[in-house]
């Protein structure tokens, strides 16, 4: 049995859709026990609606909530009752293997270096979301809060990330690349121009070298090493001009009646298509490095969304990810 | 008379494209004489196709070719009758107000600071490519070579932006802002929490504050300020997200019989909306600061934007930007 705790206050469609997620979660997979950690009444009315195995959803009480604008440190620090605070504390005290919370990013990250605690060895925690590609995901890796990273940092982001890739998404020997502005090995900034040299060295990964922003898109890399001011413009700029272009064609559609019978046509086929550039469907962003498993889903998650974040902490564990981390850093080290 | 010379030789589409650009821009504008810099017997084989009045079109020999792969200092130094050397010199020479270049990157950087030379006052002279956004454009400073700047340098990006934007693409009273990864003060690496504090200073930009990359391609600032690094994996990551969505909706339409109809429909409209998200209609990106204006066009440039780079030379010195550039660095001086 894996017992995943879900933040049922966090996110925008929150308890709503955080606890329909741990429904289909649970229907999903009977190995799964989930704990809804929020507001008692509040999530047991929510929770009402559905329909599931009693057993395998149970409620943790927590009082308190914390908002998105909240100052991360204070508020991890003040608001011990909180559904942050709480189910972090389940996975510290072994109480739970995860933690899925759609809240506060910058609690999330603190909370998870601060309650859950790093595994021995790991120097910063990074936050790796997948993105879609024109090929499949690629995890970017660390779009966090560990902006200006030293070189060994980045290191141990290609080392966890490869491990994430190759056994919980499923691809084999990933190819890892660095964020850099051309394919050259001399070109770069020094942090890129001092961590390539110690990539290449590193025997247990597939270092294929250089990646520039614009080959991201077509798959050229699984796993995208940088560091976590780079890896959030990318994150959020691949959104932006995503959201764009979709808007961009889809008001081109609606020019003429002409065009709007075209639309018609089009739509199913295209809907399908695009389905595949939806970050939403590949489940929430893991913060890698933690003794236990901690996953940020966006703000605006749906129930599908909480579903597959949850489903994804029984390959994680399943899978033995942060042993094989473990391993991993120590090999580093000893090498 | 307005002298322009053109890198006869440099981009995948020389000398075709960038000699049908040369010719499109006399005939549009009678106040234009172009300098055409290359191999002469290659240029004028290529010029014998258009006409044009002869005395608004020069042809200056230059026998050598920087190609794109070649480390950019030492192809300045060594090839010294390449039409990128060639064409700088005319510049600094006063011989030609500017110089429009699709060829080497890197050289034309290292060009730009060793043979033009900088502005007295400038630190370092940042490349700022047009970008397109929802509502217009947006100008990207710096894309260049410069990475791992210092705030004093951001802090003249933002003031030659300002201007630029203002007075070359008419944009009144542009909104400056400073790519973070918050919309908070105290958010960013050291370099932007070092910016922030001297951009909110400056009394001749209209400073903003923070954009997050979601925002750019919304169009949420005229003049987006960054380090090159950053600024180059936004331009890069802008090509390839947009490129890619597009590609997923032709095949997308393609899937069925239906959809197929659909599109033939929806096309003439798609087409025109679309054609507002592309850079090569905006001209070429200026590398500011310099004592001429030297202006690098797309390595894959076509006559329309070769054309429109050069019309743009012709605002840049009617405006007489350098001359505001050297005034507004002063004035940040003595303040």
């Amino acid at each position: 049995m894996i017992k995943v705790a879900v933040d049922a206050m966090g996110g925008d469609y929150a308890p709503v859709e955080m606890v329909a997620g741990a429904v289909d979660a649970v229907n999903a997979n009977k190995d799964i026990k989930v704990l809804l950690v929020g507001q008692e009444k509040v999530v047991s009315e929510e929770l009402k609606k559905h329909t599931y195995k009693k057993e395998q959803i149970e409620i943790v009480n927590a009082t308190e909530v914390i908002k998105t604008e909240e100052p991360p440190v204070n508020a991890i620090r003040k608001k011990k009752d909180s559904s942050i605070v709480v189910g972090m504390n389940l996975v510290k005290n072994k109480e739970a293997d995860a933690f899925v919370s759609a809240g506060s990013s910058g609690a999330i990250l603190v909370g998870g270096q601060v309650l859950v605690g790093r595994i021995k060895g790991v120097e910063r925690p990074p936050l790796a979301p997948l993105i879609p590609t024109e090929k499949g995901v690629s995890l970017l890796i660390d779009c966090g809060a560990n902006v200006d990273a030293r070189p060994s940092h980045l290191v141990q982001f290609a080392r966890m990330g490869s491990i994430y890739m190759e056994h919980v998404v499923g691809i084999k020997n990933p190819r890892v690349a660095i964020v850099n502005i051309g394919a050259e090995e001399e070109k770069g900034n020094a942090l890129v121009k001092e961590t390539f040299p110690l990539l290449k060295e590193c025997e247990d990964i597939n270092f294929i070298g250089s990646i520039e922003a614009r080959e991201i898109p077509h798959g050229g890399a699984d796993v995208i090493v940088c560091e976590a001011f780079v890896g959030n413009v990318i994150l959020k700029l691949y959104e932006g001009v995503g959201a764009t272009l979709l808007s961009m064609v889809k008001a081109g559609m609606m020019e003429s009646l002409r065009s709007k019978i075209g639309a018609l046509l089009v739509k199913p086929a295209l809907k399908k298509t695009l389905k595949s550039f939806d970050a939403s469907q590949y489940g929430g962003a893991p913060l890698l490095g933690l003794k236990g498993l901690v996953v940020k889903t966006h703000g605006n998650s749906k129930a599908l969304e909480v579903r597959n974040s949850i489903l994804q902490c029984v390959t994680f564990k399943e899978q033995k990810i942060n042993e094989k981390i473990r391993e991993s850093l120590t090999e580093g080290k000893s090498e």
